[in-house]
């Protein structure tokens, strides 16, 4: 069986806790627990958080060297900033998602640029966290043709 | 049962006849083929393409006003050009998500700014055709929540 | 009798209906028919309102051919993205008003630049419907000068 | 009897005689006769013409004290460069209306910023010293209603 | 016989009417004649002109059905607003060369960016009407060879 | 004893009359006496506001040439524009600390930049007038120091 | 008795060590034990500080959770650049102060620019360490009124 | 005899006074009292100084209207924030030139804008107060001719 | 007979040599022996190419002197950068045609902007060197008419 | 015998690794062991790699304690992106110079701005692991005149 | 006796012959002689013109390595560009005063950057040729002092 | 044996004698004559300088003509400026690397852009004259693997 992995950055780990008004009151856990639910049977996921950027590319270069089939990620605030973290993700043939939670577009002018949405195969933005289900969604097909 | 609208702007006709390295040899015919049989007895599905803005806005009026439940839209290049357009969808309470085929990240930097997007619920891009299906889905979700 | 032209842009057709909170609940034919009780018997009104760019710059075209005494434009979004109206506008020497309902400067800065603004004699903004009724008493005390 | 207010900025008391070819030969003075002359019995009007922003603003913060209706404004080049103007203006809940002589669409670059436009009820520009009166008659049937 | 379209925009049909000191009194149904005449017997023409961006684009959709040989295109204001026009052209294999009849680089910065030069094979501007029959006669050659 | 003076710029004098839901109900006399009370038999206090960019110029040429021994100075909408206001400043060795009431980083772009920040010794922003208090201090310390 | 936190940035922890004739010779834990003298028995005060963007977002989150009563941060370098740390800041309600110890304004352009303090209550800069102590007074004042 | 008057801008009164490395010993008196000498018996020499824009107006139409030859400016900070200073130099037909005593390309950004240098009839800068001069001696040459 | 001189800039002696695959194999040379034969007996034609601006303009301006009937240009590399060159063509009244070779659309931003093209009759770019054949032929009939 | 640190930030592990046909196939080890062969009994040589910003601040730091005789680094991503390592690096005298394997011109438009080139001594760009070997060839030289 | 040399830029040997209506009809071989009779027995002068970037840097540097007392400089087209020239001067002590014939803030944007104004001692523009003379005036004084 | 040349552009003639204090007191007869002993007997160099762009666009084409193995350029200020020298070495295949001597991060906004570094091999900046030193021994490994 496949695997895919989902990666968190900086302040998902506080998903249904702060800002539960943008951000519902859903936690990072009840996403794990559903996504594994939906996709049960069909794929192995994985799951990491981290606020630091550091960790997360040494954990993104663990999975690409595992070669995992695909990585649904939502870099947090980490999307408009990091090149190091493009640089990771530039330096492997793993296919990802970018998901944002909220609509960005409707949010401050710096968060319209993304240094990791060129490099990716598409990006999912607004849709809450039913961006991760379609994102899994998507890379399951994508694989499977 | 519900309706959904699925709106495409100019040079949609030509999918799967433009271009097919960048956007597949499914026409939008298909696309309606395929969206009709997934969603079928769950959702009733209107489709319109012109490559006229006005014809656009047009359609998009009678539609608010017939009080449907939530547009799926790929405004194709006007996009990142028309305010008229933008007009249109703002001047409703109609809840729509925006396609757009390709990863409009990965090219000429006049696609990176969107009149539509801040606007919308959310955006799917470079998903290719199964944006249209993951938007149909978050849609119809949204509206039974 | 001297003809004045009311050309209405994009979206304007959905005067008092869209938003009322922004433009309140009178029509464009509530407009028209004010604008016609108002100045009745000492001016010609005519009237025209298209959502399409290009059915704008014909009515225009014919209007300035049957050289009528001056124009009264609210382009709607079109303002700010086209250069063909602009071009139509500046191709002839008939005198026009630019009217906006709202108050631009106050909006997205995307509604700063207006392209016809610089070819116009005048331009007013916020006054609501009353612009129209201020553009056409200019144009009049300006032809009878 | 309500009060409206006319106040102009720096080289207003210039109108008429500097630059006849752009703002013609009415000089302020006329303009204050003529508007008495239109509203005679219906307002109260009161003008203040000053080249010193502090005087403008000392002015101005005496009539938001004395709960005048409304204010016509023309703040000349100080339009382009007062914060502290707009401050002023900004600080109380008297509504005003900003006229310009000129186009400032037709001229340079950095006439098309305003400071005061932006938290005005509207612009008024291009309609040469019939503006002061659109704006004047706008005031009143606003305050009417 | 090959075949090679001249597609005009917005304004085209004014050629000759509208500011002749700029555009000389040549009309667009002058132009053709002179063109047919010029290539009788060496190639087909083809011509169409409409001030509808839509039109345009389901015109040009057609010829590229068609497999003519080339086009000539005077895409008026849409050359620097219209991303639809440039992705229809963008969408085929045909070679197109862009005319402009007034040198561009003297006039407005916003003429100065175009959406569909860089996808062309090459521009012609401020020849006059002489920029059609040199383009003309660049696709000929080029075809030929 | 030593000498350090409160300079207050355009609309201070509306302090606690203006948007009093911003600015609190404080008035300026009423800082004046805090001040006067908090620093009373440490520091002999100066206070002058003005609307008038002259006014205060003048009035810092006199305080510099009495060699007072700092100044705390809140130059309002000056801040942003007055070049004039900056070189009067940067024209005498005076340490001085800048005050704004409100958090300018919260508010428009234009309030981002400021002409008399980069040549004060210190900027205290958007602790309400506690500011002046936390200036004073500092300045008495340096001085001390 | 309240808590207030006190977090430090990278570099830091070399305060008093590195360019001294910037920044001076106290060191950080001096400036610790000198908030503690100056405040104690009316508010308790908690230090942190890492040279790990991560590591302050976890630690801040703790704070946070933990229901303090207030936050002065000096974010370092990580003030101009660090969106997640912005992010994890607007995610709670606990007020804080950004202090920065030289004055940024003097400094280079890139500089000038701030995530963090848009959603502070306020900035003190260029006080030095004084700013610490300012910061903790309002913050108690804040509290208490 | 003709009359050339000398208009000094904000801060000029302080000339010999304030950084005296940069701009010298000289006093603006002593500048008047040279002038007076050097040109004595071949034009009529009158001085205005003022910290207040206003002030500086209301002169420049006093003298404007009394027709003298030419003006001799230094507008100080307003240079590069006036707009309401250009307007009433461009309101009259006076011939002037701009002087600066410092050289403006070699110090801040912002002082490479001049609002009043574009309608003058030239500028000298840099040469300290030999620019006063020089420029007295053109406007002399220029008069004669 | 009339003279029309084709001048040539830095690099185009490479023509053919460098870059075929972009520049195509016909040499300078042969361009202008092919010119030669078309023009043969209906204008004088001139060449001259230097990689050294200076002996472009002693060679213009002798040119100019000479009252010739038109140029033809490539600037090569000066176009996007010699403000020297562009004076020097603008310094006389000689109609002039700027040719590129390639179209500078598709190529580096910097090669969009031209410092001779808005004082040229026209530009015709990317019909490679077809270009000064149609420059040739325009630059006849204009002196013609 | 003095000692040369070479420090290497994110993604620099994976040298060798990812995307080998830019990078080449020599892993962080190579250098490490070809650095230690070439300057053997020469200099003593430290390394340090991680992909954490705040990682690489404190061991700099801790070699900047230890009074070393150079550095050099190549920061990876973080070099377009970290104030904060620029600050740290700036804190201390250590003399460093900057490497970056492939040529950043080349490259996308972010990666042509460097916060830690302006405090480096010098940068070789684009000499492949070469850059490694010149680098520390500089810092011996320079360390021993 | 001292020696003042005189260069000229691209262009200048057209004076008097180019644009005369902008320029005037003087020659720069007038010109050199009426400085050579103004100035005759008090200092030595030297000329140069050139329309080659390279043979002005070469002559600039003869007369740097010849020790002349001062130079007037008008280079043309070149101040807006070239920074070789700029480095030239730079590199010596040579003080300079730059001269340029028209407003050049009257002209075109690129007009108003100029390479080498910042490190001159200063600037005339718009005076005509009298510039040359008020220059050579202030460098005698400059170097008498 | 192969051949690499050194090319140097305008002022490097004035190393060792202009701004030592920046530059050193080598001259650049001093770094050939370095050169040629330290790679003796390994490579055969030549070495041009001129401060005429043009000759350096000659000389580089007989070079690349005469197929030497590679090139070290300091192209000096036209670095910054020059689109012709640019286009002369992206029109061959001739390897070069790019030398400065100062480390132009520190310098002028402006030096931060080259034309000639995105299409060489590499960039060597700030390391003094061991830069060519480098840049030579590399191209020689170059070549020779």
């Amino acid at each position: 069986m496949k695997t895919i992995a989902i990666l968190n950055g900086p302040n998902l780990d506080r998903l249904g806790k702060r800002e539960p008004e943008v951000y519902g009151r859903t936690t990072l856990q009840d996403v794990e627990n559903a996504l594994r639910a939906e996709f049960s049977g069909r794929v192995n996921l994985e799951f990491f958080q981290s606020n630091h950027e550091g960790a997360l590319i040494d954990r993104f270069s663990a999975w690409a060297d595992a070669k995992i089939s695909g990585l649904v990620i939502n870099p947090g605030g980490l999307t408009h900033t990091s090149v190091a973290l493009r640089d990771s993700l530039a330096g492997s043939d793993l296919p990802f998602v970018e998901v944002r939670i909220s609509n960005v577009y409707k949010r401050e002018e710096f968060r319209h640029r993304s240094f990791t949405a060129p490099i990716s195969v598409g990006v999912i933005t607004g849709l809450g966290i039913e961006g991760y289900f379609a994102a899994v969604r998507f890379l399951l097909q994508r694989s499977a043709s």
